[in-house]
């Protein structure tokens, strides 16, 4: 699969490594689907990158994902040059030819920029569309939500599939899991809390602009009523690291007290990296077979997908 | 319905005392099942109760429920004199008459001794069946699995529900559910361990006779090859409380590090009695319609159910 | 000692309601000095009590203490009716002279409101100076830190304690002694974090008005430069409860890692008020004996002692 | 400073790798004191060393301590060939001459094999005397606490410093410096407990072999009626590291509630090397200066030092 990446930060820089770790080591740890219609996950290359800091631009790939402020860790692999320069990525509309021009040999796009650029990011699928490209929205901005554009691409044959990556492993996923486990088990929920650390750039820009974040952490909790959130922490000496930590108060028979207390460290981006090596086979294969437009499939790996509100 | 209990212990005073504690209260906190086959949860008296402790033979069961080396707390709930005297327990086979005799009126026999003594569970069974009376084992000692005695139940018409009752909150619950959410979401596991303490007198005889306990938490626990399980700890000051540290080390995407560290705090009796509770109307509703045996619906609810091995 | 408090929160709730146990009980359970000066817990009664909610005024102090948002938890012990009727507080300068008469038989005023009004502060010191009792002012407002105000109180005879009472147990006392700990022990502190969570009224005020809180935390730990604060955390649930997730991570012998993850949970008003108990009594005892102005044996119970910045 | 060890373990594997990591990087990461009487960290070679293991003898020194059962990790430095093959060590008194011949040129001979095994450790001591060599004891094997021999040690002008080294940062360290800070801060303890698990063969013979551990562990803590240690868990997969789960439990003003609940993770054989290192230097430097027998500076870093019980 020929693909083009739209963002050099942490998640880029999880994704490229490990793709060169991967087809080094022929290794599947951590690895969800080691084969999905298909395709492996060393049959990936990246052939073109986007960026719009001046000091990754020209840079050669394999270098500028280690640029600051990105701090995903160099893992242990070798990591030859990939022969992909950066390129200028877009700022308005009008760029549009350029960016569909240079997508030229390529089979999927993948917009991995932050999140809170809604104009961006459809400037590039129209870029994609333009150039019969793939695309994959994992920021939360919508686009595959909006049902004219995802109309255009169907009609186009040509996937297109988001909107924003539910991490592969993440504070969500084991909350709720705890919270389920718990009402299936018949305890009755007295009250529980999550508070996340972490370290990286897109964690900052959270902490800064916090407006619905911790809202769409509870919408993605069940017994909300009884969950509260606290505030994201941003400390730079977690670097790419997440640390949550979790508590849930219950009650089993007579009302006696249950606790449950976890603290959860993860690599955010290599929570993003796990998933887009799914999305992007899911849109490769599609493209490669005439299925335009939405992927059901991928519907456990989004937070919003297609007919969740904007 | 009419229960008898065999065993005056922690888990037969969280029983009884959660029984008035719902029976007053309306409240359904902790409760798996508000209704089983149209039973309630308060729909239980308590009928006969057998223990071999002197202190506790004579003594009114809602007394005797107190006395050490019990250390289950005093829930916040009137508890008026059951009415009912600890008989003496049986010590070998030919008290099994006198036994049989004590057990007229009740419908289900709870057999809520420690672990360990598979005669004495087996007379009691036999006391159960000559009296007409469904027999449930919540120990290890192997009784349901014994394919004689279930086929004698069955023919008899009285249902035999055992073996080994699995808790409604315990560890091997919350370590499992985690080690198989990680599995689910494609993360490799590097390496898991468990450690127990707890301060009941179950928790001290498990302690001093170890033998296959750590091997059948191990069983319980799927990814066993990965997964380690530390001595039991007996810790007087934690009396009913049991205290569970957990942790899990696996690998992401590229072979980062995910953590996950659980502290988990329950009472052992709470969770007991609350399976407990189910499984007496389970019985209950069995002895009613006529349906002899083993039944399939409790199997969630043991460790050890028929077909096991021994 | 006759004490007049300004200010009906959680923590006047504390010290109102333990005042009554220990006299009751005579435990010393948590007790730090049992004597100072020749004074017990129990030589002290409540003779006045000022606030401005409009619920409080009028009630008994023993009742105004449980009304919202007060949420600290009902303790085990009788609390008969005070005679002391909660008064209106001064919310100008204008009434100092009425809370001067109102403090006629009182030897200590306790000034317990909220951080963040020195106006107010300033006009219950001169309350006190007027009417010859003495004053400790347990908030950030700069009041005892005030030359001028210290010497006046000097002049007259009267001792003037403050400003911003350091809690008995809290997370700066912990991590300190955590820092200190690994430094003495030869390890090499690489990084470390605090989050604090909380659900009093307080603790919401303080996450509102983030201001110079977090940075006031970092001064008052040792290795400050490697260490992190993360934000407040408001959550009701925890009502009167403060938790705080603490890491250190060092380094030992030829670098290995070191490891330490602490979880903190104490009541922030029990932390008060075990503070406030010695305080009072330095307070008292300096009044009978003569000695105005500040006392510097209070300097370790306190935030900002006289001479530190304002 | 001309060392020779006894025993080729984890904790000599700590040793000599950082050596050779200090003296390469000029680092003092980890490192208490940077100088003892004018010695610094690097100022130390490694000039015989004796073991029993057949797979260990005659290689070189560098290469034996990654043999199993060994687990301490790989550091990142170079590590040159010592030079230095490893000895066969000695099995009974017989050989205390061969031992003492091997001895020549070094000053210090530091014991640090495995303990249980008085009689081996006193025939090196032998060996040291005779070869006029400091000898320091690092297990818990009555050595320096033998007060005919260090009053022959001391005669002849020779330090003999032991017994049984107190790591560098433990759980015994952190246990009672929270226990202390709570007795400091007036709070009550109600109840605390501590769990350690760990992978070497070190923690592998103190499970198998548990006689005292627990009991000294025990009367390393001040406080000791109210703490509970639970049975040690060997856990392979822990390897060189040490995990130990604390909680206190207590009580603040008004009796309410204040916990503590701790997890410490650290590398055993680190904490002896940090320790080592310094008990090195101190041997050495009386040696130089003409000072025979004990050294109470040592004491902080010695469990048993002569004087306390046999």
């Amino acid at each position: 699969m020929k693909v083009a990446v739209v963002g050099v930060g942490n998640n880029t820089s999880a994704l490229v490594q490990g793709l060169a770790l991967y087809r080094d080591s022929g290794s599947l740890v951590g690895i969800r689907r080691p084969v999905i219609d298909g395709l492996g996950v060393g049959d990936i290359d990246i052939v073109a990158a986007f960026a719009t800091s001046a000091e990754k631009i020209g840079r050669d790939l394999t270098e500028a994902i280690f640029l600051p402020p990105n701090n995903f860790p160099r893992l242990d692999c070798d990591l030859p040059s990939a022969g992909v320069p950066v390129t200028k990525g877009l700022v308005d509309a009008s760029e549009v030819p350029r960016v569909a021009a240079a997508l030229a040999g390529a089979e999927v796009l993948l917009y991995s920029a932050p999140s809170g650029r809604p104009e961006t990011a459809r400037a590039y699928a129209e870029a994609a569309h333009t150039a019969g490209v793939a695309f994959i929205n994992t920021t939360a901005d919508p686009v595959a939500r909006d049902p004219r554009l995802l109309d255009r691409f169907a009609a186009a044959g040509l996937p297109l599939i988001g909107d924003d990556l539910a991490s592969q492993f993440g504070t969500s996923v084991l909350h709720n899991a705890l919270l389920r486990l718990l009402a299936e088990r018949g305890l009755t929920l007295v009250s529980s809390y999550q508070v996340n650390l972490g370290g990286t750039e897109d964690f900052r820009n959270l902490v800064e602009n916090p407006n619905t974040k911790a809202q769409s952490k509870l919408n993605a909790l069940s017994a909300a009523d009884k969950v509260q959130v606290a505030p994201l922490g941003y400390l730079s000496q977690l670097k790419s690291q997440k640390v949550a930590h979790l508590n849930l108060e219950a009650q089993g028979w007579g009302g006696t007290a249950v606790s449950v207390d976890v603290k959860l460290t993860v690599h955010d981006p290599s929570g993003a990296a796990g998933v887009n090596i799914d999305l992007i086979r899911l849109a490769a294969s599609a493209l490669r077979t005439g299925q335009g437009g939405y992927r059901a499939e991928a519907a456990s790996l989004l937070k919003s997908p297609p007919g969740t509100a904007i």
